[in-house]
């Protein structure tokens, strides 16, 4: 062998080995796993996940969870806390925990029972309003269910002619007084139930005058056309009443402990400097008694007011990447009754979501941040579970909390999904509405989606319809005071055709489980479905790498408010002209955010998903962008309302309103005495509003400058 | 060849081509870097910034600064402010921008002076104090030279009997309105500066009813023994008075934008909504003219208010890792004539500062969080260019900020050093002390600890003491409102031996460079060391893997400060036992946070400095911390200090008071005319500084439950 040759045959075996040197090398390099947690595939486990929800558990849940009344407050409702804490623990959750706060809360008085009677000139009671509603078919032995009240009335027996005041709006107020010179001061009224939350219509009474308030269930607001009552079909039977509180809290949660958790140590204000209650008494009643009350009455209301401990039940799983980082499903567990709608039709579908969560875990899989499963007490009372939690925890939620998403009743009627929800959730309703499949017989194939799109088509663009949060229900405290993305999901009635107020039965005895079995979800596949969506939900924003929130569905609805705010504004062009009032600011702020969530959006794309603590950089910015929106200063004289896009309606809790203090500064405003005053304040409110969005829209900007 | 001897060469082949892809595969494997970025050894690069910053340079600087007065709201700011963004863009920052704010001002009439006359029984003003200071040599020429005057005050011309009042403290109007039975309401007062900032003064006095306030220069507060006046020593000459302002913002920044920043676009309210402008006329005197004031006077106060665009200098360097987490160097540059030594001599460093920081990055460095320097406007009106600044960001600050550190006068006497922080920075000045000389002369060799150490001992263990942050500087709406960890640090006098108020010269025309350059730093070795500090504080919270914020000291203080605090309520035994008031709960909070801090610390010890999640999950726990002390609520009547360890006293602005609610709630307690609402609101204060500990508790304690 030549020495050329050598040469070559030793060229060539260094090629070779540098070749498997390098080829090793490669392979060694790309072997690694980066920092970021690729680790489990989350496609199939959200698949597994949404399949592991079933019907037939969400069936038993509620069978198993209605037996028994649990209002707030007391033993059994306790021992419910106990229950769930102990088969979430057997479900598979890290950790489960009773988390009790000691609340004011309100009930009648055992020996001496609330009614209205009609007294004749002589002062006799010629006729009593019922104390108690017919106790539905199989129910007859159980004991505590609590008469129909309202929570927190002022105690008191005034008499007095009764004036109607229809639904005790804003609206119907001032037609009384403006156009029909009704007074109604130091007289005792009357309100139907509906349209907005009863707390405002006490207040409203308390604003004219009056000196008690009666509530009053109306055929034509909790009665469907053609639907037998209840237990022949699910209407409000002449002998239901609905109960619920009629407290003004404005987010305070428990009325003596406002802005701090009520612990066995915090301080407690007297009951003259608590929050929101009425000052006067206030009693509801059904239709059948309705009827007898065009005369004097009088009112009889002797509920007490009483400090009672309550029971949040708090189950985790921890997060495999990111544990400080937490989404939250929660929903209450306390009924004025049976709860077969409200609470447990959404309790069930939570304890099934943990179920399936469950499982998953013990299959192995972990999701990449914490979550957290809350089941709230006494959200009837003024979410004061779920509120007093939020104080508990503000410091760690604001740093830490990614979502909040509601599970509160599951369905209110037999039509099609209804979700309200933050606009950066809009694009993961819509991905995960499309995975599920439509509940509704004769749609096989069909996807939620689509069964939705085809029943409520959003005013706005080829989608379905989703709308803005209001409130009356536990996310208040994650989304309008600590600022966290938050939604809610539920089976809904038909908009257009269905007229009556939220569902007949709401609130009264009749709320059982047998109607939901007979009327509502014979098949539980509604239930299934909503199940899934709030599942999918909470499964998607734990578990993604990017954070499923989407910036620039937030400028669209911005600039949607922004439009239609500065419309309502329009209808005073002269006062506008004369006072100087504009919305540039407002309009330039909505433009800033609109090109700071599309730069944001186009970086995205270029995101390197292998750099993990790029990665948390984008996903902090999602998720504080909510934050961004809140006001440390609050509202007008709501201090625990402070998210400057969203309040609940300062005439309608129920009902949300976009850019709340301009609204709210333009209400009513060609009767405000001092013009230049009130043209002021909508210019501050104009400012605020402007300068929230510019600094909402810097929060997505580059971090550094 | 057989077929053996074949096998056996393929077994060799592969055996090698196996091992060299072993090798491969391993070299690949560790030579990836992981995400966490170890690339630059940082301490030789804290050790060449320490060194860049140099004396002579800051001298320059100084010198530079000083030549022309700089009142907030001038044309010489402006160009004070342009002229420091052209320099840091020079010396090598990423961005450099003027942010400039409309903000309320306060100026002498040009035309019309203001003065204090003694008038005789017909009227006539038969002496005039001075309408200005003498000026100093070479300073002649000097053009736009601010007359002394309270900034804010009202206009008026006041005329009555003159009442002492000492140094306006609030003892001082207990003794006389109860000791001595001096009626002070309808009066003129005067009071001697010093002991308390001077808008606490006029406070008192408008509570005490006075119609005005004269305030003035008393020797035995503006002269130190042994110390010739100005030129020939630092002593204030008689002829020397101290402007300043006389608001009560309690941290409101802009008297008409509280709570917002002043933009273009904000709303302003009206002078008669203002924050904190004083009712009655102040003007300040000097002790040449004071000596003659103990008849009937006549104030003459025009000033004006004005809304003033004022600019802040914000400089930017990109942090290389986690360029969204924030340090921030700031300081003032507004003076109220040349600004000898407040603010330029702590400008001067910060200069020095961005000079050295820029050297590095030319160099090749770059931290690993951004770094943010800040040369504030018309923080002698208030605090105004930090506060709106920090109101226009409070949502980035609030997620982003690591630290804040102060910097403005670097010296206020020949001493020592002076640090004030809060308790989680101790151990880092501590550290960074031990690195940096000290400047004394025959102390070469000793490190700036050992000289600190030597002079002014810590009552409470074996190293230099270190105080409490108060306010009067650019820090408050950092710390106070926000939350973000802060410090400052100064070359200071003899506590113990130098009794004088500040240090003579104070916002007087004689703050000259000469004044520093003669006196207190002719080798300008201290404000060298000055900027060591403050520059190392920054560059070790900017570039440490793991931010060198201590909780365990937290721990400390907060048991130090509730013994303090129950210590002062135990001169109430009687009241205590009789309304039950019990500190229990705090001193439980202070002891959950005691073990939630150490079992931090040992976790930390255990940390995989390599997984970048966990560093910057820790480090997120360790940020939030100060923020996790900060009450939304804030404290009673001064919604802008919302600290529950920290704010400045109710009495004092510059002194800082620990557990501030429950100390002002006992505060001349035994003087409340309601007894039981006194003392409720202790309880109150106590339980919300027991939750706020406990939920400070909570943020280090390991996410994910």
């Amino acid at each position: 062998m030549g020495s050329e040759d050598k040469l070559l045959k030793w060229i060539c075996r260094f090629t070779a080995i540098t070749a498997f040197f390098l080829i090793g090398f490669i392979i060694g390099w790309f072997a690694r796993p980066s920092t970021v947690n690729h680790g489990h595939v989350s496609k199939s486990f959200l698949h597994d996940f949404l399949d592991e929800m079933q019907a037939e558990n969400i069936k038993h849940h509620l069978r198993k969870f209605t037996r028994l009344p649990h209002l707030a407050g007391t033993q059994q409702n306790l021992d419910l806390a106990e229950q769930i804490r102990a088969e979430w623990m057997e479900f598979g959750l890290d950790s489960v925990e009773l988390v009790p706060y000691d609340v004011l809360l309100s009930y009648p008085n055992q020996t001496n029972p609330n009614y209205i009677s009609i007294v004749d000139h002589l002062g006799n009671e010629i006729f009593n309003t019922s104390l108690a509603e017919p106790v539905p078919e199989g129910y007859e032995d159980v004991t505590d269910i609590v008469p129909p009240y309202s929570a927190f009335s002022a105690k008191g027996q005034p008499e007095d002619e009764l004036v109607y005041v229809n639904y005790g709006r804003t609206e119907d107020f001032f037609k009384l007084q403006r156009e029909l010179g009704i007074n109604c001061s130091g007289k005792i009224v009357i309100a139907r139930y509906g349209k907005i939350f009863r707390g405002n219509k006490v207040k409203n009474a308390m604003l004219a005058g009056a000196k008690g308030i009666v509530l009053f269930s109306d055929p034509a607001d909790y009665c469907a056309d053609g639907v037998e009552p209840y237990p022949d079909g699910w209407n409000l039977p002449g002998g239901g009443a609905q109960r619920g509180n009629v407290l003004n809290l404005n987010g305070a949660g428990d009325p003596l402990t406002p802005g701090y958790p009520a612990k066995e140590y915090t301080y407690r204000s007297g009951l003259e400097d608590a929050v929101g209650l009425p000052k006067i008494p206030v009693h509801p009643i059904g239709y059948h008694d309705a009827v007898h009350l065009l005369h004097k009455v009088r009112m009889n209301v002797h509920t007490n007011h009483q400090v009672t401990r309550i029971y949040n039940v708090i189950g985790w799983i921890r997060g495999a990447v990111e544990p400080d980082r937490y989404v939250i499903l929660g929903g209450h567990r306390d009924a004025w009754v049976f709860g077969g709608i409200d609470p447990v039709s959404g309790a069930a579908v939570v304890h099934e979501s943990v179920r399936a969560a469950g499982k998953l875990i013990k299959k192995g899989w972990r999701p990449r941040r914490s979550l957290i499963f809350a089941s709230w007490d006494a959200e009837e009372f003024g979410l004061l579970g779920s509120t007093e939690w939020a104080e508990d925890h503000a410091r760690v939620l604001q740093q830490r909390a990614v979502a909040y998403i509601n599970a509160d009743s599951a369905i209110e009627g037999m039509y099609t999904l209804r979700v309200d929800c933050t606009p950066s959730l809009h694009t993961l309703v819509y991905d995960i509405t499309k995975k599920v499949s439509s509940p509704e017989e004769g749609e096989e194939g069909m996807s939620l989606y689509q069964s939705w799109h085809k029943r409520d088509n959003s005013t706005e663009r080829d989608a379905p319809r989703i709308s803005k949060l209001g409130s009356g229900s536990d996310f208040e405290a994650y989304f309008i005071r600590l600022g966290i993305a938050s939604g809610r999901a539920r089976y809904t009635k038909n908009r257009k055709t269905e007229r009556y107020s939220s569902y007949p039965v709401y609130h009264s005895v009749y709320e059982t489980y047998e109607i939901v079995e007979r009327f509502y979800d014979p098949s539980f596949r509604r239930l299934e479905a909503v199940a899934r969506v709030r599942g999918g939900l909470i499964f998607s924003l734990a578990d993604s790498l990017v954070l499923p929130l989407d910036c620039v569905e937030y400028a669209l609805s911005l600039t949607k408010y922004a439009n239609s705010i500065h419309q309502l504004a329009l209808k005073h062009p002269a006062a506008l002209q004369k006072y100087s009032v504009s919305f540039d600011s407002l309009f330039s702020a909505v433009e800033n955010f609109t090109v700071a969530a599309g730069d944001f959006h186009q970086r995205l794309d270029q995101l390197d998903t292998s750099n993990a603590l790029a990665v948390r950089m984008v996903n902090d910015q999602l998720m504080y962008l909510e934050r961004a929106f809140i006001d440390p200063l609050g509202l007008p004289e709501r201090p625990f309302y402070r998210h400057i896009i969203f309040a609940p309606s300062s005439h309608n809790k129920y009902a949300g309103e976009s850019f709340p203090g301009i609204y709210d500064a333009l209400f009513d405003i060609e009767n405000a005495v001092d013009q230049q005053k009130a043209w002021d304040e909508v210019k501050r409110q104009i400012s605020i509003a402007a300068f929230t969005v510019n600094t909402a829209a810097e929060t997505l900007k580059p971090a550094g400058n």
